[in-house]
Parts: structure tokens; C-alpha cells; sequence
């Protein structure tokens, strides 16, 4: 059992941060990892013109993309792949420019389930969002996934959460 | 009063899909509108290696920014400005290839707030997400907004849905 | 393993509805279980005096405890007890008088998620609210849980599902 | 303009917690108002077979119950009605006895829409549930409210967020 507690040594935050370099999305978004550690990560976006949606505020997707991506670090940190499985997002207020952090924290974890909670900012430290995480702990390991090529899927690394009957 | 019933005349598709290239975000996510119409729009996202995340299945962020600018759309299509509140997604599967739909529909809608569904399914029809989306309606008008160069916000358009108090 | 598909016999409608009859809550609240079968439920709610809010209208959880009831039956409708995780709830209208019905449909299911959505409706059919659950699905089974005394739980019925690290 | 900042005084905590007495179904449920003050409450529920569901452990629309009573009145608290939009929850863990207690702290607020969000607790501190609301703020005022006798509803109290179209 690759990811009962203990079996699996816990990453660095090295480890974690050059893992983390593997997602494309958040690199296009220009998103980076500023810290990573067990249950916690926080990471920040520089707002540039190509992150604005039609009415010239920052576009949801890129906040959520924010988000989504310093929960994904927290509940991966302990070894096992976690894979999301519900979030939730309120949008607090818009912005257009300047830099985001989210800082990301989780808040209970079982053998299955990990809750992670982030709070979005701006560089005044006001509020621009809040996101709420919940993901599918599986039995791969982070460890596995970087010794295979980018690009190459595992036989249990998809996230089959809840296929079609 | 610009956003009372009748008297903003309702956008047609062709100004909707002209408007909403001006979304560069979903630009450099490479979604495109399929379809516009009073309440529903449907965009796709073909996936490229760019979409995916550390573990090589699609980005959560890439999924839901594919189904909030449906949302977007659909919730604008009546001609004022609504800015997202509140968004949840549930995701049902991973997927790495292929083209995702994003179908979203309008299913209420007051002075005040439009309330859309969306359905994201992958080239099979198999459910890939599932997103419900709150906007608030503003007294600013698309019609307004395209009327300004890109990228210069109006008094009245920042998304200042709950500002710090 | 009790749960794995095919090993537990689905149970009848007439089970279903005998079994739900234990949820000492949904009672309290006056609602009542019109159908169950795979995948599906539909329950009801006469609204009373007893169901309103500090301002006359039908409280927020009266209205989910009737939505999360028809979740509850359309989970667990299969045979293994599944335990809500996460759920979203959209109000979209007011309403102090009449009959409420609640109709849940799991729109994904995989061997541990079920995924269900429910929308609840007033007499003229006109939307209530719409709800989305999550749960997650356990190794016990409504027949072991039918087979002891109501009030005594098993040994692992307990919804254990991110407890505190 | 009845609720512009400023003109409506701001309730006591005496005047909240004689108000929210008015809350029926809180009162079924056996919930009590421990603390109201400007954008904060706590509310407490003891445990008791009727709270109980099929399974039994505590029924979700119950714990959902405490907290959007706690929900309600953080985002009331200020004089104007606020009215539930949105409210996602997780469920943490299961629990059958004891008291819960839940926490509302509004974490932004505007004009219009009042965000809270309210962490639930068993006795020894563990967490049961994390709940966000979203809340849309009427012309109304409680006092207005308070002065028509109960089951009255007013011209503008319904919650007529998002009707059909």
C-alpha cells in the first residue's frame, strides 16, 4: 500500500517545487510556486493584459487557475497523488492589475480525503477571493508520476473520480 | 436606468461572439464560441499538452475556465454586465486528449442576479464537469464597454461585487 | 467485500422507502419520500408556520434538508451507504407557502463517488433552489445497518471521511 | 434608502437575539443564539435522536441548519435583510453526540451582497463542517420587519433573487 501514512516519505519542498514545474496550465497562466511544504503552499500570478476577460477585469478562470493550483501543491505535499474532486469559488472583488497570492492550507485529511482552503489576495492584502478544495487521495505517489516522461499517463493516475455508469 | 428590461436592446450572436474575443484569457486557453443566444452559449477547448497539469491529465483551472466564459457569455447575453459571485465545478473525470464542450444555460434570472448551469463533456458526451455560476448584474451595458478601447476599465465596471469592508 | 458491484443486491423501492423512514431528521421537518429506485429519489415538503425564518420566509435549511433527503435516497439507492462529502446550494426564489418537491438524480457514479443532482421546485414548477452533493461511498451496507437496532452505530459507518490530522 | 450605510442604526446584540427568536425552524432544530455583534455569531445546537439520519449520525441538513442560522445572522447583523444566494458546504466528519457549535465570521461586505463564512465544531474542537454563504442585501430592515407581527411578509422581503424568467 504505496500510500498509507508513513510508507511514503514525505517530499521536500524542493522536491515539491520542481515537481510542481510538470503543470503547463499554471506556467502558461504565469503562475509560480513561492513556497510549498506538508499542507501548505502559496504561490502568486503577475496580472498582465492577457489575463483579462472582455470587460478588462481579471478573468475568473485565472483567479480560479490561482487557486486551484496552490490546493493541488497542499493536498499532493504528503506524497500521494490527490486528485480534485469539488471547489468552490466566491469572487470578492475584481481587479486588473498588480499581483495575486493565493495561500493555501489544508484543513483535514483522512486515508481518502484531503480539504484544502485559499484565500486569494491582492498586493494591499485585500481579499479578491475564496476557494474551497476537496480531493481524492489515490494510490500513486508523486514519486512514481516523475520517473515516467511528461506526458505520459500511469494506469491509476487519471482522475476516474466518478466516471459515467 | 440602462439595464432595465427593454430598453437595452438584447445583443445578437454576431455582436456576442465579436464582443467576447475581447476575453484574452480564454484566448490563451485557445477556447472558442461556438454559440451565442439570450441565456445559452457553447464553447470548446481542444487540449494540448498545454492544458495539462503535473500529473498529465487536463489542468483544473483549464476546465473551469472553459466553462465560466460559457457562463460568461450566457449570463451577458441579455446586453448589461454581469460579474461572476459565486462558481462551484464538480469534477467527474480526467481526461488528457480531445475536445472539450462547455454547454451553459441560464436557468434564472432577476433584475439583479442570473444564475447558469453548465454541462462540460468530452468528445464522446461523456460528463467531464459539472459547473453552477451566480453573477450579479451590473447597470453598465456591453454595448458601453466595447464602445472604450480595450484594456480601459469604466467607473462602473470593476467587479466590486464585496469590497473590504 | 460487501460492496463491490454485483455482491450487494440492489435494494427494492420498497426497502428504500422502509429504510429512509429511520431518518429521524427529514421527519422532524415534515418531509416525506414519494419515490426511490436506482440512481433517483423525489421527496416533499409541506410548508408550515415551522419551516420559516426570522423573516417569514421558508429557512434556507429546511429547504436543503429536503434537497440533501433526495440526495441521501439516490446515493445510497445501490446498496452501500455513501456519506455526504461536499454540497452546493443555489436559492433562487422565496417561498413561505405550499408544497415543496425535491427530485435527485445521480448524474455520476464510480466505485467510492456519487455525484447527484437535485432540483427542488414549488406547486407551479417554478425553481426553489438547485443542489449539487457529493458522497462518498462506504464499504458498509443499508442491509447492515437495517439488520441492528436504530441508534447504535457500526463500526464503520462513522462518516470518518477527512477527520481532523 | 433605507440601508444605505449609515442611516439604519446598527441592531444591538440584545435587539439580534430577540429578532432571530422569530427563526421557527432554527427552533425545531433545537438551535440557540449564544452571540450576535456586527458581522458575527455563534449558535450552538445539542445533539439529540432527532437530529439524527438513516445511518445514524447527524443528518447534513442539520449541521446545515446550525450554520446557516449562524450565516443569517452575521449577514443580517447590520440592520438591512440580507437574503441567502449561495452556500456551498463540506462535511468533515460524522459525528452523533454532543453539541456543535458553529462560528460566523462575514469576511466581505458591499452595498449589496455579504459574504460569511462559518466553521462548525464539536466539543472538543474538531471540525465537523466549513460552510460559505453568499447573502444579497435588501432595502429592507429588520426594525421594519420586527413591527408587522410574524407570518406578515412585507412588500419586499420575499426572497425574490433570481425568478424565473
Amino acid at each position: 500500500m504505496p500510500s498509507s501514512p508513513g510508507t511514503t516519505p514525505t517530499p521536500s519542498p524542493a522536491f515539491l517545487r520542481r515537481f510542481f514545474r510538470r503543470d503547463r496550465f499554471a506556467a502558461l497562466a504565469g503562475i509560480r510556486l513561492v513556497e510549498a511544504g506538508p499542507g501548505r503552499a502559496v504561490a502568486r500570478m503577475t496580472l498582465r493584459p492577457g489575463h483579462l476577460n472582455g470587460v478588462d477585469v481579471v478573468q475568473g478562470g485565472a483567479v480560479f487557475t490561482l487557486a486551484d493550483f496552490a490546493f493541488a501543491v497542499a493536498c499532493n505535499s504528503h506524497g500521494p497523488v490527490a486528485l480534485a474532486i469539488d471547489a468552490s469559488i466566491s469572487f470578492l472583488s475584481a481587479t486588473a492589475r498588480g499581483t495575486l497570492t493565493a495561500e493555501a492550507r489544508e484543513v483535514a485529511r483522512s486515508s481518502r480525503l484531503s480539504r484544502v482552503e485559499v484565500e486569494v489576495r491582492d498586493r494591499q492584502g485585500a481579499p479578491v477571493a475564496l476557494f474551497h478544495g476537496t480531493a481524492y487521495v489515490t494510490k500513486d505517489s508523486l514519486a512514481e508520476v516523475a520517473a515516467r516522461p511528461p506526458g505520459q499517463r500511469g494506469r491509476r493516475s487519471g482522475r476516474k473520480t466518478a466516471g459515467r455508469r
